[in-house]
């Protein structure tokens, strides 16, 4: 057992004996157990111990826990917190109160001494409990691999890593060597208890399940070994579909090629949203499989609004092709749209002249005097942020602004009739986030041109047309792309 | 419900109305509402109905069905067999064996009438309990993701699938269409008894596990529905793998190559060991994790002896870079190698000559006068099926033969040192099953030259050689190859 402890702490944890490791000692055998053959294998250690304060003896074997270390000459650290406070404020059970307190304080702690790991004394056993539970509460193949030697748990920290010497060690095994090494644990008596979901397991349902199958807990470990690994296989293939699909990323965003994502299995579409979701929201436990299924439905399905709600504050929005996970009060990029900044804004345009009506937009109008020449390359444009109009019609001052209510539009080709301007913007779809923002070339009184889309009748050029102004609304080489 | 069912007939089972679909009906519940489902939609059916004699209802049953099936105008067939006699001579459970039996008679049946598909009854239920089923007895993401809509199982056809459209509805739905449709089902008396492994799941298991989980069987069967999906991500993964490693697949074996198998991670070698474990011996239930970790750790560990034991006969053998998993009673190919055909044969040869070694091998000689183009020649050879010999020593006649227990054999560079021809082979690695046919060129005592390696001392070419001989052995090109 000893031997494979120690060709598990150096390939499989990728411990080495340069900087620290901070070890979690509780005082229970699985940590002392941990604690003895980490050092006796001459890795520099920090003890570190968390009061969860739970308990009538939690403070005796707080003291005993820094004794013991004294003794060994290492450096130890401790702190305790009101876990049944956390627990209420955050609405968890004690359970993943008391956890979430412990890593944090871990992973301070790490952090603090610059550890290579943290390293916890998790046995074969909770490696069992671990997989059960999973499987009971309906996790997919992340949970079902159960944990593993080592693991970076990012809500926690983005590189130090966890680490689990001990995964292969049955409880039988660990209390043998406690008694054949003089090792003193203590023995929390509220494991005993099957108040807590994972004692009731322990307690009751595993030797249950011995009676379908003398050999479960085997079984169970050796299916989360064969599991974690297919895990990896499946990782793999999410990471490469995942980076051919991802458009777009941002503060609470992500988003996705539509049509790359279609192109994939459902299978892996439900992977890399139930990726999305995590990432945007690192604290969701278990992302229920409904919640997926509406968002694989959501992908491909048309008729559905193009925003639904996901969870815990998420949705999915679909526009032009690209599909966003984000974040409900998320500010998603305007892309390439031009907008009049700042929002209250109007301004004012001379003709000829250059008006610069965001940090990346500028319109340019000139006259031009040859109405033929005009004509002839209003044929050929296919630009829409460029337009030449009829100079005779239009008369100053010019502004370029933002909507207004009740704004109407005379869109060329419907011989001068006047629409709403948001109805306007709805017949072309203009992406509702972009049509605040949205620039309107207008005299004192009515909207010129709409760049992007149509010019007003009234403005056309015609075969009078004596004099031309052309118009174009450029985007500004952002060099600091190249 | 019922549209859910018609949409999955399509686009889940792919059946159409072309050709008939086989059903099974055992006359209960489930199968009665597949047979009634189908038979509304109009799809061609044709019941089968097996009679597993365990009940003293059986034959009351089975004629029930067989008029049933006359009352709606449908072709049907009937079968019964000994299950209790199978079982024992297959050392099967009564389950399986009445599985087994059921099963081929279905499919017999279904290549008999050219069905399209063979479709049973399973529900959400069964689902559930053949997932909890293999969780227990520790099957991978394979048996975790449960059954399937559509699905071939080679062992009892390679091409005719099993269909199972009610998947997605659970019993208790069953029941109510059964009670609204007017159908009436036979209940089977067995499924209450607690004497079978999948009806104690049914009736004590889950209901337990509702303690712990009350939406236990909902969360089971969603799990398999996502398993599923990242089962056959996982199985694309497994396809390109296994084409990029397998080099050679005949009777009883198959060949990888091990370069290429170590170059991927163990989860994946896992999948490739377990799939060829399948394809070689479809009848083995559940491989054991510890035979596919004795087959992962052969492939990396040299200390280990060439060949090892699997499973049901399978073992693995390794060989000059190539990964044999087999029967053990398979005779592999003998590659490339030149062997002399038939085994008791020891053919004469005349210098100059051709002769015919095997149907793929012909050694021919040549005397040559210029021994200084010859010696040029033998300092360049890359070749070691050539040779060229002082034909002063050697004295006919010439015979081309096997191995012959006592052999030995003056490899040149030893000083004309004789060693064990046996000793000569293990020197060269020389895979053993190639030793006995090896061919070698002789005098009426001595060894000549064997091919591929040396010559002996007393033949090699010198300054004095005033004659030489010169032998290729030659591979004829197989036309049909190319």
């Amino acid at each position: 057992v000893l031997d494979n402890i120690i060709a598990i702490l150096k390939h499989e944890c990728f411990l080495t004996q340069e900087k620290p490791i901070l070890l979690g000692v509780s005082g229970g055998p699985d940590s002392l157990v941990l604690l003895d053959i980490l050092y006796q294998a001459g890795y520099p250690l920090i003890v570190a111990h968390f009061n969860h304060k739970l308990r009538p003896e939690a403070d005796t074997e707080a003291t005993a826990v820094g004794l013991l270390a004294s003794k060994m000459h290492l450096s130890h650290v401790m702190e305790s917190a009101d876990v049944a406070a956390f627990a209420r404020s955050e609405s968890q059970s004690i359970e993943e109160a008391a956890r979430t307190l412990r890593y944090r304080f871990l992973f301070t702690q790490a952090r603090k001494f610059k550890a290579q790991a943290v390293a916890v004394g998790h046995t074969a056993d909770d490696q069992v409990e671990t997989v059960l539970m999973h499987f009971l509460r309906g996790a997919g193949l992340k949970g079902l691999k159960g944990i593993t030697y080592r693991t970076v748990i990012s809500s926690f920290d983005r590189k130090i890593p966890l680490v689990r010497p001990l995964l292969d060690v049955w409880r039988k095994e660990i209390i043998e060597y406690c008694d054949s090494h003089d090792l003193h644990p203590y023995y929390d008596p509220s494991n005993t208890s099957t108040n807590f979901f994972r004692n009731r397991l322990r307690i009751d349902l595993i030797p249950l399940l011995e009676t379908y199958n003398p050999r479960i807990r085997e079984t169970i470990w050796r299916a989360a070994k064969t599991l974690n690994g297919d895990s990896q296989i499946l990782s793999g293939v999410v990471d490469e579909a995942w980076k051919v699909s991802i458009s777009q990323e941002g503060p609470g965003y992500l988003a996705f090629e539509m049509s790359i994502l279609t192109s994939f299995s459902v299978g892996l579409q439900r992977n890399i949203f139930r990726r999305a979701l995590e990432q945007l929201c690192p604290n969701l436990c278990v992302v229920d499989f409904t919640v997926i299924e509406r968002a694989t439905v959501f992908l491909t399905d048309p008729k559905l609004p193009d925003k639904i709600d996901l969870i815990g504050g998420l949705c999915a929005f679909r526009e032009r092709g690209q599909l966003y996970v984000m974040r409900r009060e998320a500010v998603l990029p305007l892309n390439d749209w031009p907008q009049v900044v700042p929002a209250s804004g109007t301004l004012t345009m001379n003709v000829p002249g250059k008006l610069q009506i965001s940090k990346e937009w500028i319109l340019n109008t000139e006259y031009w005097d040859d109405p033929d020449q005009a004509w002839e390359k209003m044929q050929k444009n296919a630009n829409p942020y460029r337009i030449w109009l009829d100079a005779g019609h239009l008369t100053g001052p010019f502004e370029v602004r933002r909507r207004r209510p009740g704004d109407r539009f005379q869109p060329l080709g419907m011989g001068g009739r006047s629409i709403k301007l948001s109805d306007f913007f709805i017949n072309v779809k203009l992406p509702r986030r972009a049509r605040d923002g949205w620039p309107l070339l207008c005299t004192s009184e009515n909207i010129i041109w709409i760049p992007g889309y149509l010019p007003a009748h009234p403005y056309r050029l015609t075969k009078a047309t004596r004099q031309v102004v052309y118009l174009t609304l450029m985007k500004k080489e952002n060099k600091s792309n190249k």
